[in-house]
């Protein structure tokens, strides 16, 4: 249960937006751009960063949310999101997204995690500065996101469709869409 | 020396801000509403948590940032802030500020270590739901900003009176002013 009163029983991130729209502009906002904005990481490479942070972190909404919209939209699917999340470096993704990741777990620890050789070893294998920019901000924003979800106690379903029906429509309608749909899943 | 080549030599998250506009809007729209949007939390109780937080998570530049901004709006000034940098326990501030710094610590620890306790203590010490709503965020939102600041390794300067100038400038403009004036520091 939920340590706050929210006024719906939208599951996870759902019911904060809801709760309290002033702060869910700039939030979903901030999902849109760093998710599906104008990137050289494709959107499905950009959610698996985000499902991992988030499976770091012990969020069962994020990392559930976050994985399913990774699937739907990388080639190896829900197989290759649970390769990632099980051990990134024996997962089969270029050392590029390898060494992005690395660098993403690093900032989930701690941004003095962060060291010149995560950064060379990312460069070396083709990141570009603005790639090495957004994974170190779509991990540090992760680590809001999840301590949003999880320090307010929101509920998560447990059914695994709920997720995947949730993933269509983000992809479709993206993190912006009008919240007016009960069924959006976030 | 930053991980990344910046656009300009300016310290901290305000480099960061100008280096990549597209996400700066979100962001700086995120501050403005968590620090000084309408709420029954002071502008200076609210910079009091962004300043405890960050210097939680060792940030430079975030603690010292806000900490110029809490003492520019707290009756107490400097010598309060540093005082519930300290040990909020004995601090003197009042029993809801300290349970809500308390919960905050928590979210900057993990989602999962705010306690039912912990708010119930916020609860009784006169704090609403929305407060502690706007308690959790910020604090989870911090965890992103100073992930995000040392993350790439921004520079961070010594001198107090640039952070305290600075502080000023953000008291009178808030965070959504236009980045044009090369002085302002955020």
């Amino acid at each position: 249960m939920p340590h706050i009163a929210l006024n719906s029983a939208e599951p996870g991130i759902r019911g904060l937006l809801r709760y309290r729209p002033e702060t869910a502009g700039p939030l979903s906002e901030l999902a849109e751009v760093l998710l599906r904005g104008p990137s050289t990481l494709t959107r499905g490479e950009r959610e698996l960063i985000a499902a991992y942070v988030s499976a770091l972190n012990d969020c069962r909404y994020c990392s559930s949310s976050h994985s399913a919209c990774a699937a739907a939209q990388l080639p190896g699917g829900m197989t290759l999101v649970e390769q990632v999340r099980a051990d990134p470096g024996t997962a089969p993704v270029p050392a590029k997204l390898k060494a992005l990741l690395t660098i993403a777990s690093a900032v989930r620890e701690s941004g003095h995690a962060v060291t010149g050789e995560q950064v060379a070893e990312a460069r070396a294998a083709g990141a570009t500065d603005v790639e090495i920019h957004d994974t170190v901000l779509i991990a540090a924003a992760f680590c809001m996101f999840n301590r949003y979800v999880d320090g307010l106690a929101t509920t998560a379903p447990d059914d695994p469709a709920l997720y995947a029906a949730g993933a269509q429509r983000l992809v479709m309608q993206g993190y912006v869409a009008p919240p007016a749909d009960p069924g959006r899943e976030g």
